[in-house]
């Protein structure tokens, strides 16, 4: 058997704990898939001396991530640490330099500065490989990367925040409203420190950001993304939603149009029959649309000890068995900056918006819809007891541009209490 | 850019025609992904002048797959004859024997000599890839050989014959008996020319055995898979079934238990409200559980062109970007025979028979399930106008060994009109 596979881990959270005891428990099943011994050589975090539930013996210990990177016994890098900058991303280029390859789950540091790293990867031979940044367990970047790599993608679509997705199923499942959801899933420690990174779309949004650059062959750019939160949603958003047959949904999209990239990350609403609609809890679907292929969907828990340290895993028997190819699965050099394009793809779209309960009201809205050139599916007023009435238009497919004219149209009538939320209908 | 991945194509039906098409259409993507071209030199099919829909202009014809699999310009025999034995076999064996690589999208040949294709893979230095062998597009077996690989897998699980769950879904949608629901997959073209492969479990036996060698590491052994088909299955028991909240899938499992390597591909109950339950149509779908991924849910074409050149291609540009490694994962030489376990995982079970409308008659195969330890979860006895009283029983927990000794017994009494039908109900 060849020599061993020699890693250095920066970074002992939840996930890094459990990277250590795969390697702990299951040396040999490793060796054998690996073709090679998987050894950890030294660690690193900012506490030395936490109880992280797993034996740190035999292993050395630095307090600098940045020693740990470089040192001549470490040929893997296992970042762990989290953060977009700071330690992680000097830990990460310190690695490059000294010709290790680096192995992340850090989907933040490389949606900013994924195309830098992959760029300086490429010079210095290394590979960075990131399977557990993006939709934890579930091996779609393997997928997206490798599995699919025959096909032109035509859209990628995700799930992947598995705390928005709790939030918004426990909403519908018990008929709660947002702010009382969010209470528990803080409650439960499901939110990030600070909780835009979920609620907010941002998290979600760094993955997405990969996917796209993966499946279109451009730098990562994740400035570029649409992104929306969920806090507008209501519970009766959900109710409405599910009478119609749809769930709503934080769903990341990008895909090619003919005017640029498309990424978005915002509440959607997807047909309750599909297997975005039928997804619930904290579990994360990816779903990949290729040109042959046609639609993989991909499923699994998107967060925890154990599927992020598989996903860590999986990356680190590939480099042991040899296996390197560029980044973003092209050669980073050739990867160009992609326009940014929203608003191009047209959809249907739902509306909610409260008037004042006056003759002519429903008719003003609708007539700034016509005049935007936005034609009415169904439309519904709900019965109410206060003034002002709820209102619900789904309207017939039509694109992001006029969509916004009639919008902030429609918010300057004198009949309309509140900015109307307008969620997309997405084809799925 | 290094110098090109040289294929030769041995089987220009639906699957040939396809890859042709990636490769003749996407020259430059494929290029890019893959670090250097793929070209097609040579081809090879029983009948040169059928008209296939794409141009073989440019490709050396070879009437004999073997010349074709050793012509020194050939680096990766793709083999898509199909058969377990024959020509297929023989150029898979001589493009090893020449150390050239194969790609093949043949499960028959696999499950049947799998492993002695593996360890002449493995002495003459050839890697053999067959993403397209097991659910079409999906790229399990990449998902399961790489991106699990630091999980010991618990439990495989798959539906991979779309034109079983096409029928079954069509019996449960249409309300229509088995055999109306054949004969018009019969004429949409839907099943293989011996039907036996595909209601008769066996294409989907030998996928499930694929899978097997792969996650639990040994030996692949289709003759251990238990089989049993789906022609027993009436309208009756998919809307009783589906009264239950049940679906009929023709289930593949895997699992390795304390007395060896269980492999069943029979027709099961899974819940309705689950991934499998609620696959519908041709779609194919593969469950995979690791001890930290959790479980992992695949979905996609399991047939067809587009999804079936798309796994032959994710082989191909893996071949051309320097992947390497064991044919099922680990190094064959070291993959041992499992002893088959059959029948050692409990389960409860959906028994559907019909008894003579007389007292007693319940009574007497309550009894006998009683005799066998097996205890009763759910009942019913159906309104009939005949003499013939259908009647479905639900039991609690059990094992198929005293199962099979109570179904004999109920056989063999005087008021059963016929064989019970037994379907394990699978916990997903």
């Amino acid at each position: 058997m060849s020599e061993p596979l020699r890693l250095g881990i920066a970074g002992l959270g939840t996930v890094g704990a459990g990277v250590i005891k795969i390697v702990r428990q299951k040396a040999n099943l490793l060796a054998e898939r690996s073709g090679r011994p998987i050894e950890i050589v030294a660690v690193s975090a900012r506490n030395r001396d936490k109880d992280r539930g797993v034996s740190l013996s035999g292993y050395d210990w630095e307090d600098d991530p940045v020693a740990l990177a470089t040192r001549p016994d470490v040929d893997v890098l296992v970042e762990l640490m989290g953060g977009s900058d700071g330690p992680a991303k000097a830990a990460t280029e310190a690695a490059i330099a000294a010709g290790k390859d680096v192995v992340t789950a850090n989907k933040a540091m490389l949606a900013h500065h994924g195309h830098a790293l992959a760029l300086a990867a490429e010079q210095a031979g290394s590979v960075i490989r990131f399977e557990a940044a993006v939709a934890g367990g579930i091996p779609v970047i393997k997928a997206l990367t490798e599995g699919l790599a025959g096909n032109e993608i035509t859209r990628v679509m995700g799930v992947m925040n598995g705390t928005c997705n709790y939030i918004l199923t426990r909403m519908q499942s018990a008929g709660l409203p947002y702010d009382e959801v969010f209470a528990e899933a803080d409650k439960l420690g499901y939110l990030e420190a600070d909780p835009e990174l979920d609620v907010g779309g941002i998290d979600a949004g760094h993955k997405l950001s990969l996917l796209a650059a993966i499946a279109y062959g451009v730098q990562v750019d994740f400035a570029s993304v649409a992104l929306e939160g969920i806090h507008r949603i209501t519970k009766e958003d959900i109710k409405q939603a599910s009478d119609m047959g749809y769930r709503i949904k934080l769903l990341g999209v990008a895909q090619m149009t003919g005017r640029g990239l498309e990424q978005r990350m915002s509440p959607c609403l997807v047909p309750d029959t599909s297997p975005l609609g039928q997804l619930e809890g904290g579990t994360n679907m990816v779903v990949i649309e290729g040109d042959h292929v046609g639609q993989i969907v991909l499923r699994g828990a998107g967060a925890g000890e154990g599927p992020t340290a598989s996903a860590v895993m999986g990356d680190v028997i590939d480099i042991a068995r040899g296996i390197r190819f560029s980044t973003f699965g092209r050669p980073a050099t050739g990867l160009v900056k992609a326009a940014p394009a929203m608003g191009t793809s047209p959809a249907a779209y739902y509306l909610r918006m409260t008037l004042d309960d006056k003759p002519g009201a429903l008719a003003k809205v609708a007539t700034k819809l016509g005049e935007a050139g936005i034609s009415i599916d169904r439309m519904r007023q709900y019965s109410h007891e206060s003034s002002a009435a709820p209102v619900l238009i789904v309207t017939h497919r039509t694109t992001p541009k006029p969509l916004a004219l009639a919008l902030d149209a429609i918010t300057a009538l004198d009949v309309v209490a509140d900015t109307p939320v307008a969620l997309r209908i997405e084809e799925v």
